[in-house]
């Protein structure tokens, strides 16, 4: 059951010649979330061998040119490579008169439907579930209309060690009722406990996408334990000004966020053109958060499923 | 005094790993055309650099995306780049909305003007000219309004035979209507003949671009003689059906337009993504026109200043 991060695009809004604009793939179970979609995605979605089909989701932070100028083409491709199946876009409302140009400009003779679904909200909020993983928005702070998500697996249903089946001289019934967490009394007086019958067949696993954003007190709530943070990093504390006056972060920022947030792992990406070396960005996180990656085009960040909880 | 293609995308609709959806740079001496604009193309101009701020004029073929849809990327960073000088668009009556949605959604700060300049006509006409040299646009035959253009140098001026002016003892006023092509007769006889007295100091270049279209009998003509043919060939003989069903040319097509329009060297881009391999289109074409090049990502094409004219 996979649960991976690749990053696509590792620019700011000015891509290099090694940098592509903002675009991520989350792989929550073979199922592809695509995270923004800045200009090149497409390509850089055949580079590292993504199929088109699986992505039936796409989530955009705010429509500034660096997230979304690949949609375009992206959309375009699906349509000729034959998509039949509903395309949804998560994006803030100001996406939908892009889309609307998009469709009458070039998508006229598109064969499946995209459904924008507007986010907005002042707090985190479920915006898409399935059975086993759901998606939240959450407020970010910059200088247009931006959002922040959060992937996470679902709570799995218990399961039950085997060897204590025969042991209580189960029911089918009484099984189900202890993996749903139920504690039983028999009439017998025996109390069967649900948390010693059963167990967490595995820990689920969380992601959060943090781009673009000044600093803000909530988003430590917001973004609180999560396995994996990707944060935007687009300045140092060199250039912290930059950063305030543009409502970016720098990379100490991010690393202080995931500190506070105590977060597993912290990937930054984003990176102004000024910066060639992202290691530059590396090493300043490092000093407050030392598990921090700086992002690179097609780096790919598992969560591995962990252990039995209890 | 340069005058160089080169090509900066050679897919069609379907980019692959390989293969940037159409742009072209046309150096004439140091000013840079713009031809078509497919996503990626900033970064594909930063690759083989470019300067974005010596690109003062974009000729879009035609409105589909794999020809437009780096207009938005381009634009946005040349605003990020500082850009103040206007910046002229050639292209057809459709690409209005498209600019018009661009500007609205993502250039309300652009510190530049854009304007667009429709393109129409049944005929080649000149669209655009500086001293040295001028662009003609010509109707193509797609499903779409779509037009190619032709570059080129204008004559320049006559040169004098340096050893002639003491020979003749030609005054200012002389040499000059001479270089103007004058032939003088003077009051004692004596006939000055422009062209044995002067020289063409080169012979003018050109070229032309030809995407996307069927090939068509008129075409022969609007380039006929050219240096440097660009020339689509989006499929091959065994594919012509579908080449004719979607308007597109073959390899063995552009290579007979070039034959018989006598061109002197001919490249072919706006390869299918189902050939993998373009020199399939290469031997398919040389078989007709020996000097054809297939074009790759970053390929360069030099016209060089060709000795004395007459």
């Amino acid at each position: 059951m996979i649960f991976s991060l690749t990053t696509l695009g590792t620019a700011s809004a000015l891509p290099t010649v090694d940098r592509f604009p903002s675009a991520h793939v989350l792989n929550v179970h073979e199922r592809l979330f695509l995270i923004d979609c800045g200009e090149g995605c497409q390509m850089q979605l055949r580079r590292y061998g993504f199929s088109f089909l699986k992505i039936n989701e796409i989530f955009i932070s705010h429509v500034h040119g660096d997230h979304v100028f690949g949609i375009y083409g992206l959309l375009s491709t699906m349509s000729l490579l034959g998509r039949s199946a509903d395309l949804f876009i998560y994006a803030p409302a100001d996406f939908g008169p892009v889309l609307d140009s998009l469709i009458q400009q070039f998508g006229t003779q598109f064969k499946y439907k995209i459904v924008h679904i507007a986010v907005s909200g002042r707090a985190p909020e479920v915006i898409f579930e399935t059975k086993s993983s759901e998606v939240l928005s959450f407020p970010l702070n910059h200088r247009t209309g931006c959002y922040g998500y959060l992937f996470r697996e679902k709570m799995p249903r218990r399961n039950i060690h085997k060897y204590l089946i025969e042991k209580h001289s189960l029911t089918l019934a009484e099984i189900a009722r202890l993996k749903d967490g139920e504690d039983i009394a028999r009439e017998d007086g025996e109390l069967l406990k649900s948390d010693v019958i059963t167990y967490l067949p595995y820990k689920p696993r969380s992601f959060a996408y943090c781009s673009d954003t000044a600093p803000f007190k909530k988003l430590r709530e917001y973004v609180e334990g999560v396995d994996l943070l990707y944060h935007e990093s687009t300045f140092l504390q060199e250039t912290e000004k930059v950063a305030a006056l543009t409502m970016h972060s720098t990379a100490g920022q991010a690393a202080q966020l995931a500190l506070e947030a105590g977060v597993g792992k912290l990937v930054i990406g984003h990176f102004s053109s000024r910066y060639k070396n992202s290691s530059l960005y590396e090493n300043e996180a490092r000093e407050i958060f030392p598990e921090t990656y700086a992002a690179r085009e097609g780096a790919r960040f598992e969560i591995p499923l962990s252990g039995h909880g209890s």
